[in-house]
């Protein structure tokens, strides 16, 4: 046991050092300690205080840390080697970890030189199987594009200059444009121009060029745009990327501008994961020294490599990448952006903009035409982002007659209701539980994931199907959805969540971490040991399911509409496309209607980025779109904590509100014979 | 003597190593011997055959070599310690340089692993005191730019943020100024995004805002961009940097927007005079491995030392200095933009822009507000820049009724000849003779220099005066044209330039480099010996004058008018300001026209810039009159040979061009008595 370690363990509750809040940043004045990192052997000066995930940060040092640096995940251990370090008190490690010096980054404080061994867990290039993305064959675009194209190509064949027609490169090619294609006024900007003189003569004056030909926003009326030179008897292809920047995956399309067909897609995690697993993680860590800078990388790299993987297959020039439309929520805009995302998390939670400003790929370092144009998709407000605008798009609700509920199920819920006319939309704090977050066996929809449950009702064993049939690893979203159902319907769990542990069978058990199921045993899993649900994660998806009820409830009645008058639902987001309606009715989750009305429509973020990238028209209607919806925020709205409670009931407080499901319980119960299903049937109809 | 020293004192004549010119940029494919340069340090590896000018280019080490590598001027001396290197033969060195190792890095070339040592020559700090810009009181802008200002800030006092208004940042401001100031539609660039939401929240939401009104150039019906937020009860200070980059020398004048008064002004050498001291050199610079992004670094580090002596000495934020004009040649646009000049210097002469793309201050690293607006005056050919256009703003020519002709005596000199209703415009290289180069005691007009002479016309013994009457130390351009006159008057020289070795005085006679007049005996110089003239000199000088007088004529004749029909000269640039109209006339460089014609405006370059920095109107104008402006590129017209030719004498082949010249010889021949006037009068009407 290292000095520093002892120092440690012997700081008890309590002992966290008074200066810390008062140490100013890691290198400021004050700083007196040398924090050395291994095995990078990087070092910074830190002042007393500081902890030493900020002082990681500040020395370029990278530690996975999920919860943002909250001591609330247990994942930035580090080991201190020697030196001066106060711990403060943790529940994430154990007393033999304690002895060996292992230490929260994040909880864990400067107090003289200190050394640090970091182990790197790399987070590695997964693919989400599940959610892969699919590719689009022919994706629907209801306008007419080919009319209106942003990027076009067309052929300039000079003379070349003289002493006596010796007007400069660009004066010479503007000129060309103007007389052999009636452009006018092409503007070009400084990074073509450093290329220019050498493309014109390298083409021997026969050029194509290709032009923004459409500018967005409150430039549209612009003049066209220099985007590239190249010889006209070269190759000349001209490819869009649209991305969907989720917060837990990426998802990119390589579309081809000359049928606006995609040719090719890839999707990974989003490598900020490392620095925190939800938004308000994410923005928290962005607090710290370098943090914004940190995520904003991590998102540039995320997408470079997704481009670098689709331009390697399809062998497309990044240089022919002409243009990039970018979907994602409010924060992911604004990391991607590099801009801070403070006020975003603290009320009255006001993000700086709603429209991003126009960009070109060079300033973001994205690996496409430096001359690019980047947009992303505007966002309605703090919680309601280009990821909703994007399904608004795609999804055609802005352009229906009849009224239409869209529902983007994920860590945060985002619902709209409206017509063509009308639009109004909420989000909702789900929280993680349909991503696998805050479940202990929850895992995201890769390779082992259960993601459909069926449970007797009689033997109350469970069958089950994993992504890619491997060996039991956890359960996904869809999976939590299907087993809550069955847990219920079947009895096993009343309407409060509670398991009911006098069952014969040795499924349910006082594990732990409490009364649990086990969903699989050790022996059919690819971990070590059994695969459980307990009630502390079935209280934890009945508030995310709550959450989501009571958001849209809230929609329809702040609007005076009746949930029952909807008459379409679309379900969008890359978690929606994978969820069987009848069960997530059953638990609550969707609103109890006519199946038909449903609809999912698959990464609708990712098609609202399409849809934008291919159609200069959509680009202006998503602006209106985001201009004219108006934004419900729940937490200022009496109502809400109303409905949430009364949502925290499987499948509700009032039955009588899913009518199929008490239908289907009736029908369980006058069957008869089943004891399980018949013994519980009191309990289900209590009212808490 | 060192082996790398024996083997290049080795390498005769012709030895020039054959491979040099196939080899490689350093650091390419094929490189194989490694170049250490001390005392850095640095070392790079490099092909044999490259030059240890270009090596050093590419280790990041600075060599000074003026006449930009050509092995022209012996200034990049550096020493060879060890290794293997070619050196060609050159007349800059000693056979004890040689001996001792030294070489011309430029003409060294690269055949082994060799170590080499430079020692940097500071260029320093200079202020070139002669031409030191003056500050302007109240310059004079004709146009009513206070009811159209570029740049304005007004106050706006917001509600904060709540949930039931929880606009975006940005549309708060949007709105805000809307309705307190109808402003609408405010472009914002993401640097200042970057700081929106801490600026407002650290105001307290009374935030005076400061805007560009009225953007440049095809975009000037653009809505206003924000430029600065500061807190409403601060200081507010708007400033705006008026620059003129000459290839010598470069001002920066720091303007009050708020008075459109000049607070300060501050000069220095322009830092790329170490790549090369004219423009052809720098070009040719620019072509080597890395040599364009240093003349960039170059000069914005020249621009930021300006910025940085006037924001110390007004104490002024550099974050208030909301735009920025900038008149410079054509190359020295180029240059500043980081635009490969190359095609400027091959013929036909053709520069990639004549008008400069949209930038803001960041872009280049300037020491102003990172959103302030970079302006570039627009130039009309590669050799009639944005210096010109702005003479010809400042000066009124192009609002002018009379005829009027536009002289800018540099290394290049650029004329202009028009009204109102059309403008002409030509470029004649008159070489560096002006500004002392070329010249065996020519320097630039700072202490020490010769700037006014007289001779005696009995005696021959001049008397004279320096700049700052410090020791002499050599003879600048107003010295120079004043001697030229002086030898030609009192008969020491005769009309082709030749010196009367026949005279009866010491101050003629054979030097080492020919025959020579001594314009100071050593015992009255600076610099251990005597300060001459020689024939070689007076030669330089007359191709200089004669290109100039060749440029405007062709120009007068190219449009039909006489030189006589001028109705006024102006003389522009920073030289022009020194000039002595007399004796300017007498040795043939300005017309033969009554003095009272000719105005001297000073800095024109700079004074242009100043306008269209305080002017919104001018900025519109200067691009019209870059536009109409007629190039007449003289290589292409054949009378410009004949008139060159017959302008290499004193004041001309045809004395008649010069009445006033005549006049004055006649009077002093007919005065009689005086033997050296009289003894050449039949030479100085031969016609040669």
């Amino acid at each position: 046991m290292t000095d520093a370690a002892t120092k440690a363990a012997g700081a008890g509750k309590g002992a966290r050092p008074a200066r810390r809040g008062e140490a100013g940043e890691p290198g400021t004045a004050g700083a007196s300690s040398t924090v050395r990192f291994k095995p990078s052997g990087r070092k910074v000066r830190a002042a007393a205080g500081v902890s030493l995930l900020d002082a990681a940060a500040a020395a370029g040092v990278e530690i996975e840390a999920p919860c943002g640096g909250q001591g609330r995940c247990g994942r930035c251990k580090v080991k201190l080697r020697s030196g001066d370090a106060e711990r403060r008190p943790t529940p994430f490690l154990r007393a033999e970890e304690i002895a060996d010096g292992v230490a929260l980054a994040c909880q864990t404080y400067v107090s003289g030189d200190v050394e640090v061994v970091v182990h790197k867990r790399a987070l590695g290039k997964v693919r989400p199987t599940g959610h892969a993305a699919a590719k689009p064959e022919a994706l629907p675009v209801s306008c007419d594009w080919r009319r209106n194209p942003a990027v076009d190509t067309v052929v300039v064949d000079m003379d070349p200059p003289s002493l006596l027609d010796n007007t400069s490169d660009l004066d010479r090619l503007r000129r060309e444009l103007s007389r052999q294609h009636g452009i006018n006024e092409v503007r070009a900007e400084l990074t073509i121009l450093g290329t220019l003189a050498r493309a014109l003569r390298e083409a021997d004056w026969k050029v194509a060029v290709t032009l923004e030909m459409r500018d967005w926003v409150y430039e549209a009326y612009l003049p066209p745009r220099l985007l590239d030179i190249r010889p006209a008897d070269g190759p000349l292809g001209n490819y869009g990327l649209a991305v969907d920047i989720g917060t837990t995956s990426v998802v990119a399309y390589l579309v081809d501008f000359d049928t606006a067909q995609v040719v090719d897609t890839a999707s990974a995690y989003n490598r900020q994961i490392e620095c925190g697993e939800d938004v308000i993680s994410r923005i928290i860590f962005s607090q710290r020294g370098a943090g914004l800078l940190r995520l904003q990388r991590l998102i540039l790299e995320t997408i470079n490599e997704l481009i670098d993987e689709l331009t390697e297959r399809t062998a497309v020039r990044q240089h022919d990448i002409h243009e990039v439309a970018c979907a994602g929520n409010t924060t992911m805009t604004h990391l991607l952006l590099g801009l801070d995302p403070k006020y975003v998390r603290e009320e009255p939670y006001i993000p700086t903009i709603t429209v991003a400003p126009k960009l070109v790929g060079a300033e973001l370092g994205l690996h496409v035409n430096p001359q690019a144009r980047v947009h992303c998709l505007p966002s309605v407000g703090s919680y309601v982002g280009g990821d909703i605008t994007a399904g608004v798009i795609s999804s055609g609700l802005y352009t229906s007659d009849r009224l239409t509920l869209f529902i983007d199920i994920g860590t945060n819920g985002e619902i709209v209701l409206g017509t063509k006319d009308w639009l109004i939309a909420c989000a909702c704090s789900a929280g993680p539980a349909f991503e696998g977050g805050g479940v202990g066996h929850g895992m995201r929809a890769s390779s082992g994931a259960i993601e459909d449950v069926w449970v007797n009702a009689t033997t109350f064993e469970p069958t089950f199907r994993t992504v890619d049939n491997a060996p039991v690893l956890g359960i996904c979203g869809s999976g939590l959805i299907d087993l809550l159902g069955e847990l219920f319907i079947t009895g096993v769990i009343d309407k409060s969540g509670h398991i009911d542990l006098s069952l014969d069978t040795p499924r349910v058990r006082q594990g732990q971490r409490g009364p649990e199921y086990v969903v699989a045993w050790e022996s059919d899993t690819g971990i070590g040991h059994d695969v459980t649900i307990t009630e502390t994660d079935i209280e934890n998806l009945l508030r995310a399911k709550a959450a989501i009820y009571a958001g849209y409830s809230v929609l329809c009645r702040s609007v005076g509409v009746e949930l029952a008058d909807v008459a379409q639902i679309l379900i969008g987001g890359a978690f929606g496309q994978y969820i069987n309606v009848e069960k997530a009715i059953r638990i609550g989750l969707l609103p109890d209607l006519p199946t038909e009305r449903f609809h999912f429509l698959g990464n609708t973020s990712a098609l609202g980025a399409y849809t934008t990238l291919v159609c200069v028209s959509c680009r202006h209607d998503v602006i209106d779109v985001a201009g004219k919806m108006t934004y419900l925020e729940l937490s200022a709205d009496n109502s809400f904590m109303d409905e949430y409670m009364s949502a925290l009931f499987l499948p509700h407080t009032h039955l009588d509100t899913f009518p199929s499901v008490k239908a289907l319980l009736d029908g369980l119960n006058a069957g008869g014979g089943k004891h399980a299903a018949a013994g519980h049937t009191d309990r289900r109809d209590e009212t808490p």
